[in-house]
């Protein structure tokens, strides 16, 4: 049995993959990032506060990714922005082929920002590269400080660590200081946003990240 | 590309590593357990209640399964049961030939139950037999009570879901009723224990149930 030639291969038809993505967005003109946690580390109300504290400021559009359902998809539109749903039809994560369809059918010329909301899952989608300009992660204070060493690849691969369901810190024994230094030894770049999509700290940060990243990387807002 | 074939080597090799890991277990008179949950479910605080619980009336040793570190090894080995750490090497769960080695190292026949935890994953994992008796996950109240629905395979696997961090039900949006009634609808013989490893909620509930376990699949405990 030799598993890695196939592994290598897969990883190869996914780099061509996400080449072909990056280049649909690069012709449109938006910004994209890869968001990831591990399941329930809250992306999906953070998508579900974006849409909302994004209006008049942001065009954004999101890829919602899961194994089955579509419950994502439908709390996110509630909100008013576009949304496609990708099942992975059993994978743990999404890979570049995946995104295909669901970018067609999204008009990727009107955005501002593309988010894609990955599989839930602190392991696999950091090894898969979608074509996207940032991978971002989120770890909510309720996972515990020692999971940067626990699960290095991602938050070596994240530009930005959002600390999450910071509201819920004085009932935990989750140390920030630690969780910090513990991942910037993993990524001494590592950017860190605390935020609560409860009490709404950390809110205008993050939307503020996403419009300076975006100006980085693809130009100004459209108007 | 064809991956379909190379992944159901992979599982056949992997069923004929549970098949010998299941004959040992059986020759060693000892009941197996695979402790399955996303990253910081509270699956090594629970580890460690349970060495101290167990103390007097039930021998136990557990496996822990990392990608890297040996920090959830370290922390068990501390309340004075055997600890053996694996660590995957990058991969997001684990596989039966990778339980060899901890095992040739276990005095299973001294032993009533040996724990398996698994990799912090509410994907990978649960494709993967081990030659355990019962596959046993925890769900924390601060993951949501959506993930029945999105992680189908895990909550079909498992024969027990540990409702976990009950302490937290105040602060969280967490219904307990709807997340066991859809865990139900895949699994309608799933059992259920609420718990909390802080309070202490449900660890005598726990215990009786790996006693139960043991009684039914293997035989009374050693004297």
């Amino acid at each position: 049995m030799s598993e890695i030639p196939v592994v290598r291969d897969v990883l190869d038809d996914n780099a061509a993959g996400a080449a072909a993505n990056r280049a649909r967005f690069a012709a449109a003109g938006v910004y994209v990032m890869n968001l990831m946690s591990g399941p329930g580390a809250g992306k999906t109300t953070l998508m579900e506060r974006t849409a909302v504290a994004c209006r008049g400021r942001l065009r954004i559009a999101v890829v919602a990714g899961d194994i089955e359902t579509r419950r994502d998809a439908d709390r996110i539109a509630r909100h008013g922005v576009p949304v496609e749903q990708v099942n992975t039809g059993g994978a743990c994560h999404m890979d570049a082929r995946m995104l295909e369809g669901a970018l067609s059918r999204i008009d990727l010329a009107s955005l501002d920002a593309l988010i894609i909301e990955n599989v839930g899952n602190l392991v696999c989608p950091a090894e898969f590269d979608l074509g996207e300009h940032d991978k971002v992660m989120i770890l909510s204070v309720t996972e515990g400080a020692d999971k940067p060493a626990k699960y290095p690849l991602m938050f070596s691969e994240a530009r930005l660590m959002v600390l999450g369901k910071t509201d819920l810190l004085p009932y935990v024994d989750f140390d920030p200081h630690a969780a910090i230094a513990d991942a910037r030894t993993l990524n001494p770049d590592l950017e860190v946003i605390r935020l609560s999509s409860r009490t709404g700290e950390g809110i205008e940060d993050w939307i503020s990240w996403i419009e300076r990243r975006r100006a980085s990387r693809v130009g100004g807002t459209k108007d």
